[in-house]
C-alpha cells in the first residue's frame, strides 16, 4: 500500500537534504523517491546522509520535468510553506495521509516537495490536486526539508497502520479516476478552445477552473464528458467554418 | 500551555544533533531545551544547524544527571527504540501528545531523549511514567535523533491545536455561494446548449453532471466562469450560422 506512494523532491540544492529524507522515508517503511532534476548529483554526502536508505537513495528515478514524475499518478500533492491564497484545497498531514491511503486504491499517489528556498512554483501548485501544509509555529516554520518529509511520511505509515489494524475488508466503492496526464491534456484542451474562442485571456481563468476540478475530484466518466463537450464544440466551429 | 513541555537530551554526542533538535522544537512552537551532560558543548556546529532556532540552543539548560532535569516534572515520558520489554507502559507519540497536553494543567512535562546509539539506560527508563516508542518501519527504525524529536514536538503541537480549536467558536470563512435557481440556470442553460450541438442526446449526461458541479460546492466567481464559457460557445455558433 505504501509501495504505490512515491515522494517527490523538485530542485533541490543540498544532496545531503536528498540522503536524509530517504532516511526519513525508509523509517516510515516508504522506498520510491523521484528526483525531479536535483540541483547536485546523488554523491557521497547524500550516501551518508541515508545512512541505512543507500537503497533509496540509490534507487531514485532522476527525472527532467515536474510532469515526468508524476505522469502516472492518480493523486498528485504538492507541498509549500507560502499557500494562504489556496484556502479551499489545503490540507494537514494528517489529512493527506488518509486521502493518499484512500487513492492507492485505484492508483499511484505522489507528494511533491519544492525547492529547499523557494517551495513550488505557482504553476507547479496548480498542477496538484491538494496542497499540503505543515501546522507550524507561526514565529518560525522554518522546516527542514528531510524534516517535512519526515512528518509526512510518518502520518502515511499512521494512517496505512490504522487501516491495516481495523483489518477492512477493502469494499473499493468502485470509482475510477483518471490519471494526471488526462486531467492535464483536458485542461489544456479547454484553454486551447476557449482562448480560440477569445473567452481566455489570461491566466486567471484556467486557475480558477483547475482549482473547481481539482476541488471536485473528477471521476473517470466525468471527464469522458467534459471533453465530449469540448469536441462537441469544436466539431461545430469546424464544420461552420 | 507547550510552555510547560520540556524536551531533555540525555548525553547527546553530536552537537549538531543539539542544534538540529533545537530547530525541530521551534517550528513546533517549544522552547525548553534540557541537556543532560553532552559529550559536545554548544558550538558552531549547533549553532549553524539551528537556523533560527539559536535562542533555543543559548537558553538550554544544561545539567549534569537525568534526575536534576526532571525534578520539578509531574509527568516524564522516555523514548527510546528498544522498549519491547515495558509492554505496560508503551505508548505512540499521538497518544504522548495528548497525555502531555492533560498533564500540563497540573505541572510540568518532560520527553525524555536517550544517547544517539544506545538510548536510554534501563535504570533511566525505570524514571519514567511512560515509555514513547515511534511506530518505524521494523525492517529499518533508525530514525536520526533530531527527526524524532521533530516528530514528538509535531504531535504535541497538533494535540495544542486541537485543544484550542475545540475551544473556539467557528467563524465561517465568507465564500460567495450561488442560490439555488442560479445554478439551474447554469444546467438549464447547459442543457440546451449541448442538447443543440448534439451531444446531449438523454438525460445520463444532465444527471452525471450535476452530481459534479453539486459535489463540487460552485463558487459563484466560478459559476459565472461556466456560464461565460457557454455564452462564448453560443456566440461563435450564432456569428457562424
Amino acid at each position: 500500500m505504501l509501495d504505490n506512494i512515491r515522494i517527490v523532491l523538485v530542485e533541490t540544492s543540498h544532496s545531503g537534504n536528498i540522503g536524509s529524507a530517504a532516511r526519513a522515508m525508509k523509517t516510515m517503511g516508504l522506498s520510491h523517491l523521484y528526483l525531479v532534476a536535483p540541483r547536485q548529483a546523488i554523491d557521497e554526502q547524500a550516501i551518508a546522509l541515508s545512512a541505512g536508505a543507500e537503497d533509496v537513495v540509490k534507487q531514485a528515478v532522476i527525472v527532467d520535468s515536474f510532469d515526468k514524475a508524476v505522469a502516472d499518478c492518480s493523486l498528485v500533492v504538492g507541498t509549500s510553506a507560502r499557500l494562504r491564497h489556496l484556502q479551499n484545497t489545503l490540507i494537514e498531514p494528517r489529512k493527506c495521509a488518509m486521502k493518499a491511503v484512500e487513492a492507492v486504491k485505484s492508483g499511484q499517489v505522489a507528494i511533491v516537495f519544492g525547492r529547499e528556498r523557494i517551495g513550488l512554483t505557482n504553476e507547479e501548485l496548480l498542477k496538484c490536486r491538494y496542497h499540503l501544509t505543515i501546522p507550524a509555529n507561526p514565529e518560525y516554520s522554518s522546516l527542514n526539508l528531510a524534516m517535512a518529509v519526515q512528518l509526512v511520511c510518518y502520518e502515511l505509515r499512521m494512517a496505512f497502520l490504522s487501516v491495516k489494524e481495523m483489518s477492512l475488508s477493502l469494499s473499493t466503492i468502485g470509482k475510477i479516476y483518471p490519471n494526471f496526464s488526462d486531467i492535464e491534456h483536458f485542461f489544456q484542451h479547454t484553454e486551447r478552445l476557449y482562448t480560440e474562442l477569445g473567452f481566455i485571456q489570461n491566466q486567471s481563468v484556467m486557475q480558477k477552473l483547475r482549482r473547481l476540478y481539482q476541488r471536485a475530484e473528477l471521476e473517470k466518466n466525468e471527464l469522458n464528458i467534459l471533453r465530449g463537450m469540448l469536441s462537441a464544440v469544436e466539431k461545430r466551429i469546424k464544420s461552420s467554418s
